[in-house]
């Protein structure tokens, strides 16, 4: 099970070294063999994406014809989009989210849909670990992590609120990034939480991410250099007694092979503000998505799950008060985590507890993501290292809000000291 | 003509003074007798309304059945919803926006949509000035403030990207308020820049909207008084050669107003950060149009105006360095703002560069409002002078990021004195 490799496939496509309809048939050819096990899509039209291959107009374009797939939480006109729950079964949106209108732009190939959760929630979907499938993908961007895991497609888009992003990228072994807030647009989704959906990208490496993030928002985010040696903080958290041994190994692991590299560690300790900021996005999260889903609660509660249901009742009792407040606490963390920026380049810390959990109970936990997204600034999850159970456990390097490309850059950097 | 005072009735409909059917009758009377001439309206159902009217159960709300309008640019499941678009012509939303559910869980009558403008952008649409129907009532919410003008309506909702909520509000002479940015949920309507794009409402005072914002947002923003003198800025801008001798002659005349009834006046120019920020308004709307319209641009090009068509053409060649650099302009500029409101509590200005334009070849212009709009700042339109031609001349109060009551109170006093 070999990952497909977006920028290498993408420049061999631009030099006329293989075709689209080659490098569509590879991926169908993936999902053929494994996704009745993965259950990474759900909603695929074979037929219309080789008509594309064929006749699709890709020169001079980025992606030229580079097949990528999209969460089914994010609007797609030429293919069904559920949002994950059964309200939504056969919907079809009107137009096709910007991102999705910027990665065709870039001369990308939709691909299909890939499963997310009840409306990006908790509820594990039906989509398994292709790295053991006995084992959770992760959430809630569960089907886009499986299917660059298992080389069905070579990225893909999801979203996270939470943790959806980086948390279902360890999991899986994918490369997870989830750009500055509003760095890609947030429009055309199933909003859950307006001051945390965030938009994101899967792909097998941090290059790949890089490629496809410069494609689809016309900026350069392509890996660069240092000059000197960069700083990067090792990060203590209330949280991290929760982290299973081997994730503290792990994360041990990649701060050796950092420093190894070249790059300067410097242990930090999480400010008590942004401890604070972390014990509030729940608060704005639950908030906002009473309010989100408020036509959904108001006129179509039994359609919804019954954990959703009771989250939803919980949320609508949230006052505005308390709400007011976490957003003031927000902010009061994104002053503080700035000046924390100006003592190191990037943060590492975990990028979940531990390896993908056994079974299809839950999705795991995002409590090692949630203050990020928060906070807005970029997260990768660098995929390479392993587990006691043999499976992938990634890290988590947290950028400065607005500098991607020194944030992929980093991620780079430490996805190359783990390698060696 | 009077206008509906939403708090008034409200209180008399809590008390049973009055009931929602004969609220909705001197509604659904002043619409018959007007609306033929003013076009406020696009959508309405009398039959439906009457029957709510009937069969609510508004026992303990805030707005205990008062009706209300919603711009046309806004989601409503039981009327149909046309972004002021023939693309859109009929389409019916599957959800009520999020404020359109506030307004309804606070015990809202949904009495019809008002007319925006082509995708809430210039195009003038049909309605005209109740005050002069031979004017323009302004841009994009045009109907929404026509309507609470000709008292076909106590309150409506509306929305603000450059200036569409304070300057119909000043040209019709009603109260428009644009909150902080999302205190009301901007989910639900259809986007034309996710930086800008801001809900509002328009009603007949002060008091007024003030009391609908807390009906709908569950947050206390009555109006209070004040413990010592309150500092009022009058703003200095490089653009006050462009308003009119007679919106001068207003301006000067609510500070006196305003000094007489006890407040400080302290003059101020306006920061050259400031002046930088409000140069970049355009390239951020621009910017995000081009994607948030991208699908429409994209598939439905012979269906958009001439001019909106030939704006995009120019906005997607605006490139992401321009925009993320207008970004940082406006974050500096949001920056150095609250450094001023150090030294006042408000500012005031100009709500638009005169009375309502003659005729209906623009809706005005919004060079004094999109600032605010990109600040994010709340914005209240005050009405009750006039210009050398008889038509309503508003002053705008610019009040500081998320003190909403503080400047929902300031206003009440600026209306207030200019009232004596």
């Amino acid at each position: 099970m070999t990952m497909l490799k977006a920028r290498e496939i993408a420049l061999a496509l631009r030099e006329g070294r293989t075709t689209p309809h080659d490098v569509l048939e590879t991926c169908l050819a993936a999902i053929a063999e494994r996704d009745a096990n993965v259950g990474a899509f759900c909603a695929l039209d074979p037929a219309a994406g080789r008509a594309k291959a064929r006749g699709g107009d890709f020169g001079g374009t980025a992606l030229a014809g580079l097949p990528f797939a999209v969460k089914d939480i994010i609007d797609t006109r030429d293919l069904p989009t559920a949002y994950g729950s059964p309200l939504f079964a056969g919907y079809r949106p009107r137009a096709d989210a910007p991102v999705v209108g910027q990665a065709l732009r870039a001369g990308g190939l939709l691909l299909g849909k890939t499963v997310t959760t009840e409306f990006a929630f908790l509820k594990p979907s039906q989509t398994r670990n292709p790295r053991r499938l006995t084992h959770s993908p992760g959430g809630s961007s569960s089907g886009s992590a499986a299917a660059v895991a298992a080389g069905m497609v070579p990225f893909a888009l999801g979203t996270q609120t939470g943790g959806s992003v980086v948390r279902p990228a360890s999991y899986c072994g994918v490369t997870g990034y989830k750009p500055t807030y509003r760095l890609l647009p947030a429009l055309g989704m199933k909003t859950f939480s307006w001051h945390l959906d965030t938009m994101g990208l899967f792909a097998a490496r941090v290059t790949d991410v890089a490629f496809a993030a410069s494609a689809l928002t016309g900026r350069d985010l392509s890996i660069e250099g240092f000059g000197t040696a960069p700083r990067i903080g090792m990060l203590a958290t209330a949280r991290d007694a929760s982290a299973s041994a081997d994730a503290h190994a792990a994360l041990a692991a990649a701060a050796r092979a950092v420093e190894a590299a070249g790059a300067r560690i410097v242990p930090i300790t999480l400010p008590e503000e942004l401890e604070a900021a972390d014990a509030v996005h729940g608060t704005i999260q639950d908030f906002e998505a009473a309010l989100a889903l408020m036509d959904e609660f108001t006129h179509h509660r039994a359609a919804l799950s019954e954990g959703l249901r009771a989250h939803l009742e919980a949320a609508s009792a949230i006052t505005p008060e308390a709400y007011d407040e976490a957003r003031r606490i927000g902010k009061r963390g994104r002053h503080v985590l700035g000046t924390l920026f100006g003592e190191v380049d990037a943060l590492l810390t975990f990028s979940a507890p531990g390896t993908a959990p056994e079974g299809f109970a839950s999705t795991g936990s995002p409590m090692f993501n949630r203050l990020w997204t928060l906070m807005g600034c970029p997260t990768i999850n660098i995929t390479g290292l392993t587990g006691a159970d043999g499976l992938p456990m990634g890290v988590q390097l947290v950028g400065r809000f607005g500098r991607d490309r020194a944030a992929l850059s980093l991620a780079a950097l430490v996805e190359g000291a783990i390698a060696v």
